[in-house]
């Protein structure tokens, strides 16, 4: 309803807002018996957190995660984890000068219209520090997608008109960009400064891919996997488009083309020649690798003079001062990684009860 | 769960399989009070039936739906309304031939590696006759829309490569195609025809714009408008890609260009000199009109001979005979439009509860 | 939200008034591969059905089941199954007289303030009838919970002021009145059959078991095990108490009496030399036999001339004629045990899933 | 699913264990513009905490809430709204010497059975203290609800077998036992200590009435009103028995009897001549007051040395130190008081919604 909740069986729900003391997240649902430590959790959050890199924030949060429930002796219970994030270095003064005025691209228009009211510093529950929750619970699933040996990975594929060629995933974690393309870290770090002195942001791409999934994962009519991935990845700030397999590309071909051939079975899993469906056959998952891709706005907050209005509708010129990343992009990974192990996990776990025989 | 219901408040469950007794869908949380007959939702299920053109199944069903509950004296009494939609059509001995062989692109494989068992005939639950249910369940919605002046339309705006470049409302269920554009009905005909005769399917891609949405719908995090809405498109057998506002586009922006301004309110409602979001603010609507795009593959049922395999994983050759969309896109619009109407009706309802004002 | 569907994952939505068309239910989420058939819901549907007896209402349904999705070849295959069950003997003119006035004890009132119009013709949706579709999707929950060797029976103890003092399991289904005390037949029979003759109608007392429970059911807070059973019995018409082993009367008794102590393990399963929390500790099943009881009350239609008022506020006289059960009891059992069963499977299902080792 | 959720709308979500770093609740779905304050919820946290008198445990906890989300300027912006409660007085080391007995009318082997893991410090989460979060959540129900003029009250109207005869509804917090009849005190408070000085404990039934209930709360089927009130009072540790209005004295009576006759209208609102349905009428409350009572289970942690059996199915004697109320029943009135203001919050919300004239 609320939309604070995410997943049916693994199911966790986040709180927090920008500038408030903490933010945090509940995980409901976590099977008991799983070893896990707050290492587990800060590795995740630490590629997430601001001030990595200088194509990044300089907001300073450690975002040491505390975990306050559901684990005894380091082992999960089967009980509701709670982990708490504080905030540290929020700076609500910046947001004074224009806590009535609402700033383009950014969310306090929709959010005065919908509640009447609005925490305005730092966006209050819409900014993206609100991920961390999400980032959080994400670990504790990829922890045990491990033990399933499946795994996640995402990367910049394109920031403003720059793409990448090649995919080398051992580079991806080497560069504060997260592209997997060595030859363009250059450009695009340079084009990622440029906007930056400039004022200005710049969008991109992402592209995110799940290794050693099972086949038949997903449900046949509206929870269909690619469906559900689609909420979780637009379900994160700034996000306008999400494309499964050939993606918007497929409007233009034939099924002829299009169309991945089975060609064998090997160890009880079906080899395909080609997989154009990017790991989805209506609906659910056909062993293929599942590759999705997303397309992400340039960050809202530009400290070049743009105009608005107040909430009265009386037009000003605002500067939005604070601390943006120019690129949504290098940070956004592990936010995306987080939604689709917690997709995978939640879906493994229904998967269990589809067929009289595995519940016997 | 089992992913067959959509909607939190406004919730629908279908049911039924392409060549079984019928099916149908369950509509629970509509208001009481509401004036409705089986003429109104015919009507949207007429748009969506086979063999309304050559460009569309030749499976002839009268698609006539039949209200068993729910509704007194023609009006709706606020219990659910359950409606039933006859299979008349199926001819289910086209299907025995490859009822051991996965069809490429088809739901074969994946429904046998969930359930171990599937309906072979005519895709069985994967099939997009599916679909009547989520029709009926729209037009419910769509006639309370109505009351508040919210209209959502959709159209055809690529057949393969052929685009259209003019967009006149006007023509759109004028021409069997649901296209915008006049000048690109013939040469997209041809198209369907040409892919048709080569025993080929087509893709393409459909955007759907609504009018007259209030601000403030939508939630903050998971349950962002722009997440719904991907989640419902995405749920249509198909879909591909999906995109709000500029879409895929916004990767290679500048947030000077792509951010929205502001530039005063008339009547309550604030004014925008451009609608770059697609209406939509943080995962909330800001009163413009709402834009998406989605990408739908071409049919994979072609009737060329393919390879594939059987259930054994024995190399087979496969002639996919039926009765089928030689592209899905003319078909797709309505079964769109409904399914963003039970979004809009959804968080429309939601949104009642969001102040104290409101629910005091 | 609107109250129609029950279940987390073999959830059920029921639909249909009294006097429609038909009445039916949907379930989803039963697991692929059960063998099932007409007659297995038809069993259970006949065990409720009425006209069994002259204790009960002489309203003359067949309630023949027609499964209309979910089954192929006879078996389950994991997707929704709709089953309708047809009205034959509706007798709405009865109900034209006193279409306006409020029948006391009906749910005629509240439905008006509720949803501001009402079926008035049999109660619409709040006659019992609308328990076939819960006693249909029991029968498919019964046949799975009987491969695990889980039974689960009721039975009448008490009618009026008459309580039977013996429980002969083997008599219950061999008597009109399903009480477990052949001594006790005659005189509540000449109790029913004289408050019937009265024009009034009798309460009564009703015990559910269940044998054969894993231990482990039930979640820890707000869905403990008997907190669902007591939603899933309250829910039915009529049932003005719940109490779960000793009940009520562990009120007046002290610890050192109510606990069961533990004496051993046999087989993995631990054995308790009472049975006083009736077979649930912290929520959660212990392995003992579930044993509950409910409260009925009586027939809310009698046909003794009433005082009520009408929607405006006048008092009236009302005599309700129609054809009514003179004591809900004996058809109420095989509903209980329907519900009960939902519950156990829902919670069978979800227990596959709380620790690491059962999912991996 | 996991059963930590509590609600439809107005949803909350408990975490924390007996003796873990806190407890606390997340509250989605809170309307924005709220004024609340600590003080809100500490005052009812304060009726609900330890070592009140000597009849309750003499664990010290202070219960202090910390608010860190969800509340701007002292007002709730529509954000979830997340309160943590410290553990101060966790005294983990009575528990060791038991840690693998399992004690008998605890959790202790249930637990054991769903998770293959325990935190057996203080029970862990199947302590009462979970119980602070309910009552934290419950507090913004109470605020909101007064706004209405409805108002929830309990007390306790039997101890073992000494019962209230008459109820002064002031007196109720002026005693330490929270029971309506003065007369009373002393010999319920004697035999509170008698049991105590025995190493024993001894249970009681307790009484709610809502006041104010605007008719139409409830939905007809699985969400009966009453259903509700069942789920959420047989969710509170060591209820064993639920009843609404007559309640299970229903059983013996006759239609005539039982039915509440209305005897006019007054203001829009239907005056009854009696309230035997305890202010509920096929599920959807009618107007009248909301009457239930529970049974609660005399506190299984009793100081008398039991038998009982370890983990391993070895007879062991066992003495249950630590610090325990000898009868719950005080302390469970304002955590009855919550679950019902949680029910009935959110069944108005729900309310808000049922005809298409109130949305529109």
């Amino acid at each position: 309803m609320s939309g604070n909740s995410f997943g049916n069986i693994f199911k966790i729900t986040t709180w927090g807002e920008s500038h408030g003391k903490a933010l945090g997240v509940v995980v409901d649902g976590c099977p008991a018996g799983l070893k896990i430590s707050n290492k587990d959790i800060q590795l995740e959050l630490d590629r997430r957190k601001p001030g990595q890199s200088k194509y990044t924030t300089q907001r300073k949060e450690s975002d040491k995660v505390e975990i306050l429930s559901g684990i005894f002796n380091g082992t999960t219970t089967g009980t509701p984890i709670s982990m708490l994030i504080p905030n540290a270095d929020a700076i609500s003064k910046s947001y004074e000068n224009f806590k009535d005025i609402y700033r383009p691209g950014h969310a306090d228009l929709s959010y005065d219209e919908k509640y009447g009211i609005r925490d305005y510093r730092g966006g209050g529950r819409s900014s993206n520090r609100e991920t961390v929750g999400r980032v959080a619970a994400g670990a504790i699933a990829k922890k045990i997608l491990k033990t399933m040996k499946i795994k996640t990975f995402g990367f910049v594929s394109q920031i403003g008109n720059l793409k990448c060629e090649k995919i080398d995933v051992n580079y991806i974690e080497k560069n504060p960009l997260r592209i997997p393309d060595k030859s363009k870290l250059k450009d695009m770090g340079d084009l990622i400064d440029k906007v930056r002195k400039q004022g200005d942001s710049i969008g991109g791409i992402i592209e995110v891919r799940s290794l050693g999934v099972p086949a038949g994962l997903g449900s046949p009519v509206f929870e269909k996997f690619d469906a559900r991935l689609a909420s979780a990845i637009m379900g994160i700030g700034g996000v306008r488009g999400f494309e499964i397999g050939l993606g918007f590309s497929i409007g233009s071909m034939r099924g002829s083309e299009v169309n991945d051939i089975m060609v064998g079975k090997s160890k009880g899993k079906v080899k395909f020649n080609s997989n154009n469906a990017g790991g989805i056959l209506g609906g659910i998952t056909n062993g293929n690798d599942v590759v999705l891709r997303f397309a992400l706005k340039p960050t809202s907050s530009i400290s070049q003079i743009q105009k608005s209005i107040n909430s009265k509708g009386k037009v000003k010129n605002l500067q939005v001062k604070g601390r943006h990343d120019p690129c949504l992009c290098p940070r956004a990974v592990p936010i995306a990684e987080a939604m689709v192990n917690l997709v995978l996990l939640d879906c493994i776990l229904e998967n269990k009860l589809t067929t009289l025989k595995k519940i016997i």
